[in-house]
């Protein structure tokens, strides 16, 4: 898998695009000329968002987040694991078989204030699969973008050098997630298999989370001996 | 944590150095000056496998997994998942506080005959606290080496580039593998937290094995952001 797959025809919405990971990752695909709409439980702090990212990027508004996912072909779900359940619920009414979900909530410990370095087990076998599961059906979900930081997408003077790691079950989602990952600079889609693989995917955060920790810096996974370096 | 810790002083014993991935082990670790003792459950395979390494190593022998354990100071465990009980069993004898025992045990699911890409479940959370449950008491356990391809570290002329993750519950244990590991051309240690995140970091081999699979590579593991590259 390489970047040069295209990037998305049509709006991103990025549900929880008031969160760290949202936010940045709504600057990174805002930067490289994706229109974005910012989705949030609260539509004014929606609006607020859009609007401190429209100081740096062309395209993005602010939406409560059923009104956000109309329109749009990739959803990126991007809570916090406690939020995970309660958002899709939420979007029963509003997600269809036209949607592309991109998961990347990961289930740390941290939900049930247990540590960050530590993850809960899910019936599912992971967050994705959890998503998988309360979709709508036919909604296609893939897993992804767990091992960036944050705080380093939003900061754009940082380049970014590092891997995405997505898992899905249809090659198809994968290559439109891999086009994603590809429009931003400095990253690079990996295909890791089924969204099976999702559980050992989710566990790199709470992995970077402990390297972070040791080493006062700000980590991410790169894999080695792929053609495409 | 970097390389610069000083590589271990006396022999190091590889547990299974037979296999493919302890095989390797002790060609890299060889090479590197180390004198190398491979164990095996059969004396006369220890042996035939110490007169293969000693075509590109200047010492190494082989003799029978327990007598192999006596007089070294680290010890690498390199056994399928399937024979880590057994092997830990038969060196509760021979295995003091002086050890320090290194596990590289995955607990792939191909142990029952189950797929690379998944793991079994371990009760006491990873195979290397299983280790730590099953040695005798005082021995230390660290857990590496899970994310090298055995056919690279085999392949002599292949120039390595990539990190080896270590947990453990002691710096000093860490720091003594982060010495073994940097003394490999190409390998950087890294410090990953506690012996309880050997359950993510295990999880990386069938990681691995499923972009092997899909990319047609030997990859491995990059941390990135660290500020030794």
């Amino acid at each position: 898998m390489t970047g040069s797959a295209a990037p998305p025809a049509g709006p991103v919405t990025i549900v929880g695009g008031t969160g760290a990971l949202g936010f940045g990752l709504a600057l990174r695909l805002g930067k490289a000329g994706i229109p974005i709409v910012i989705g949030s439980r609260d539509e004014q702090r929606a609006q607020e968002a859009a609007e401190r990212a429209s100081e740096v990027i062309p395209e993005c508004e602010g939406r409560q987040n059923e009104a956000a996912v109309e329109g749009a072909r990739i959803v990126i779900l991007s809570v916090p694991f406690r939020n995970q359940s309660e958002t899709l619920t939420n979007l029963k009414t509003v997600l269809t078989p036209e949607h592309l979900l991109v998961d990347a909530t990961v289930p740390l410990a941290a939900a049930v204030s247990g540590k960050a370095t530590r993850t809960l087990g899910v019936w599912q076998g992971s967050a994705a699969q959890q998503a998988q599961e309360m979709a709508p059906e036919g909604v296609r979900v893939v897993s992804a973008f767990h091992t960036v930081s944050a705080a380093l997408l939003a900061d754009l003077d940082h380049e970014l050098d590092e891997d995405v790691l997505i898992c899905g079950d249809r090659k198809a989602d994968k290559a439109e997630v891999a086009g994603l990952v590809g429009a931003i600079d400095g990253l690079r889609p990996v295909d890791c298999g089924p969204l099976e693989m999702a559980r050992i995917v989710e566990q790199l955060t709470p992995l970077i989370i402990s390297i972070n920790v040791r080493n006062k810096v700000r980590a991410g996974i790169r894999i080695t001996g792929l053609p495409n370096p």
